[in-house]
């Protein structure tokens, strides 16, 4: 029960501050005998990195990984996989307003009053940054799922009150990197980029919504009644920065719906057993159904503004925090590949799982 | 990582069947020396229980229980608590459907493709009856946090399109248990069990949404990066059955805010520190701030309907599935003790994890 | 991490007091669609059960087993199995030395220093009795090993100073039952059972050896660094009640050794690979070899004497303690189908392990 | 369930291969807010390193750490604690034999048959050095475990049959590290190095045991059923490499004698409890008793010889493996901070498990 490890036969263990000497992660139970591909790990760590747009925070951290265990001659070996990413654009100079207030919304507090000391500089612990080393990993486990054709991928909803309105199976999916927001239907991306320059223009920041399409699943995995799929994926979201909300299928939809229209019917065509919908989102009794699994993940304005803010400083006294630092006007878009990595880890956690047990006999 | 347990340092371990002879849970780290209330158990299972009012199903349950370990001379001894209730009133008539189909949206599909043998009676492990016990775990819980003034209350906040607008604390929660709704607004509440006699006239089923409100929680619960308090709280949660969505303070309202508006600024009265707002609901970066923990939890409608239903049967046919059972139109009310249940449970469980280190050196 | 579970994927979670309504367990992580033979499970509650024979305790308890979860038309169905036993002989009128004084190399200090509030009937929790269940569940495991060619046969290798001088391999292991001291050869368990009566005449009791040899274990099981197979076994045994020692192979006689005496050299005999001799008990690196498992496990004296002691009492005033009850004069006979059921546990546990990753691309 | 994971409130994960770049260990759960002493870190390293005296292997590694996260102003933080040690003198000309054979009692053919693709150079990760990481983990939880006055030393106590006959209260313990041996009584130790140098010249190695002796724990510690303190620590002593025996008090002698003999009796000075004699090593049910814990821990022989060996090479031909590479003739001394280290991990996170439901209520 390692605090900072994620998983339970493949497990990747967290570790390191913003603004300390490296961030990384040492991934165990990683089946052995993997070729793997270091420029699809370098891949995702790109479209997570900050700087990588003109909507994000403007530190420009390279987020080159290294990895000093676990994999000898390109494959791996069954032993720990230790990646590392140094530290690199840590500015001190940002940190006078976190020695002296607790930030709103931000964790400051809560780690003083919990710890009694916290590494202050740029968040610590608490920092974002932490997910970098998790993508990594993530990359790792999409690849080990891709030969068993599994398939991961998220992309931007909604940002604020711009949402888009076509299901997932009605998007091209290829064109998520199209645009710097990550939201495949192209004009519905530009109003977004659009909403967020005016935002970053007032100093002020927004949440959104991502959604994340697994396929290719197989029928059972998940362990009921309390390693159910559903439910260790959302652990996993909810263990990611900014996470308010979870939602799988129609979501909180379905609780404003009717059985009659929820209900997702059997069919069988030739061998294949399929739903005709899928409002269920791929998942039932916490099991996959082999349907798509699809879920959303809210997330909420990035907390640092650009704005000066009245609050109690950390004698308690009122006071305005006056905007530094650098810092994303809306997250969202760096989600896309976190969201991908957590939901690989999980899934690939849960094959395993199944593997253990699954036709013992035979 | 035993898949029917809850909870790391407190555990709740789940066993038994719908229609088997009896259903149950061993509880596991329960602190030692505490004195135990039966009635406050009996008087969770009641509300909880089958037919205990019109609009539940006509499946008479007493779900009383016994506890046959755990307990000497009326508290705790430290050691496993094992609570163990009855299966009564099996009616191995229901059954037939249940052999022949693949209920939609029930889990009788993942179940078999997953174990290749399942007891289908009455849904077997599969069955929401797997909660019972559950709440009987999570009332000793309670009872527990008690000691150190935590309470924990839910209550029906929508049913259907009919949404509660009030705030948690702008409502008399002393009137949650008023309605058979479990509404604490009675104006509503009213609507609520309109709504759903029709509903039941129609042989159709409607979801909803649970609100959770805990208090007392100190600061300082949950830990980061991958035991976080929300975290746990929302796979607690996705594990009741028909769960669809969770979503903290704010929820899926705060994607499509500014962090002008949903950043929780501080204030320090006197000694005490609190947040102005409460967006949060009451956790930040995964640990608790000391403010009311709120979150809501969303229902899919009851997948039984007392309709007929074309779908495929065990062999891939398609056939007319008849309505039959005995079954719920809307279960949400009956989910709110399941929710105070699962939510004490991983509150205490977190309580315990964080009073291992705390103040360690003093 | 419940502290009554002794597995990970396949979990044998324990409850009960010897005094108390029943003990038991639940077990987790079964694989499904097992036929699961009941006869042989009771087999083994008899061999390990109070009763059986003139060397041990006169307590006669049936230890007959019900089953209420997890096995459906006579097969595991991968939800939870509950095994329940009922305490039928407990007798009140022996608790009154257990009430008054801490006794000697009992548990009932640590258990009232440890928890405040302690169940004292008969030990209560700290009793050997709670392996009852255990030996059950181990049985179940026995019998899924079996399917893959797995066996476990255990031994009593030394009673006091006499000790079998011959090695596993020279044995008739079918003779293990043939004497009530459990030792396959007669002339060493004639000697061992006029011991037993011998010291049981004087009030006494004796200390002794099990050998436990594991056969049919595949290459690779066993995960380093900490989760080994040979730390695993170890920790299964020291969680038996009165062990002391644990040594695999030579043991603590390899201590005295040499490197050119203990090294197991190769040979491979067509496509099967060897050692040539196996001093290393089966085990390299943590890991099974294919070579038979094979390992030792003392067990101290009974606690209990049928002889006046001179002790504090609970008030810490030194008096004698009188005997009283019912008690072995040795233990480890009846320790042989314990021993048998903890390494069974360890090894399907593992085996699952291994089943999860290995020749994941295939 | 990290498999490389040792710990469950306070982890220690172990990454890094004897040839690779670097080793290390990342710990979890470390209480926040302590102060540590970097010497003392450091100290233990170099009892543990190779090259520091003539009866160990001549490869010669500083070990020197570095701490990469967790700790921030000389102080831990609650977060995980990362440290580093590269690995220096690496020399690939000594992989020839491995790459060659199996050899013998050695873990390279269980690596191979296991995972299909494994490190061979120096062993891997199946090398003692991953013991060096762990060793300054377990530094760090002695400084911790010494703010509450429990303090961890063991000693050589044999080296072949050479074994000292006094018992641990007899002897001087400042004079462990008096002699390269680290056996605390000089003349015994004298005898053993000489021992040990004889054996050098025949190229032969020797087995020894370590005994250690735990001060100052409380009464409680350890949870039955199944994470007992003697347990844990057994499994923890049998992730050693080499380790083949462990026991506890008496241990194996105490199988050979009575219980009139072994029974420790109770009494009570002032408000202390203790009892008269120490047979049961501290610890009773699986709960420490307050006394001084102390067990033993036997290893067998080195397996690289520096002598000719007949065995199998890879292709299955019986060959003659030729000695090479630079190997202890007795690794019995070095294992001294080794078994410290692994007990004070252990004894810290059941300390931590303790101290989460002890006196709940007050």
């Amino acid at each position: 029960m390692s605090f900072n490890s994620l998983g339970t036969l493949f497990t990747v263990t967290s570790f390191g501050e913003s603004h300390g000497e490296a961030i990384g992660a040492v991934i165990d139970g990683c089946p052995a005998n993997m070729v793997i591909d270091f420029e699809a790990i370098q891949h995702q760590l790109n479209r997570r990195r900050p700087g990588q747009s003109g909507i994000s925070t403007s530190r420009n951290e390279p987020d080159e990984f290294k990895i000093i265990s676990g994999i000898f001659e390109g494959k791996t070996t069954g032993a720990p996989i230790t990646i590392i990413i140094e530290n690199k654009e840590a500015r001190s100079a940002d940190y006078e307003n976190i020695k002296k207030f607790y930030r709103p919304s931000h964790a400051d507090f809560v780690y003083d009053k919990k710890y009694g000391h916290y590494d202050y500089r740029g968040g610590g612990r608490s920092s974002a940054r932490t997910t970098a080393p998790m993508v990594a990993a993530g990359a790792i486990a999409m690849q080990i799922l891709a030969i068993k054709n599994i398939s991961i991928c998220s992309y931007v909803s909604a940002i604020g009150a711009i949402a888009l309105m076509k299901n997932f199976d009605e998007l091209n999916l290829s064109q998520i990197d199209a645009s710097s927001v990550r939201c495949p239907d192209i004009p519905t991306a530009l109003l977004m980029e659009n909403y967020i320059y005016d935002l970053k223009a007032k100093g002020d920041t927004v949440g959104g919504v991502v959604k994340c399409v697994v396929r290719g699943v197989p029928v059972g995995l998940g362990e009921p009644l309390f390693e159910k799929l559903n439910a260790n994926l959302a652990k996993a979201m909810f263990s990611i920065n900014a996470v308010r909300g979870v939602a799988f299928g129609d979501g909180f939809e379905s609780a404003q719906s009717l059985g009659s229209i929820q209900n997702d019917v059997f069919e069988k065509i030739g061998a294949e057993w399929h739903t005709k919908t899928n409002h269920s989102g791929g998942i039932q009794g916490g099991i996959s159904n082999g349907m798509d699994i699809h879920f959303e993940v809210a997330f909420k304005p990035v907390a640092t503004l650009m704005q000066p803010q009245t609050t109690a400083d950390k004698n308690g006294d009122q006071q305005v925090l006056e905007a530094s630092g650098r810092h994303d006007t809306c997250v969202v878009p760096r989600a896309v590949p976190i969201v991908e990595a957590y939901a690989a880890i999980i899934i690939l956690n849960q094959l395993l799982i199944q593997r253990a047990s699954k036709e013992f006999a035979s």
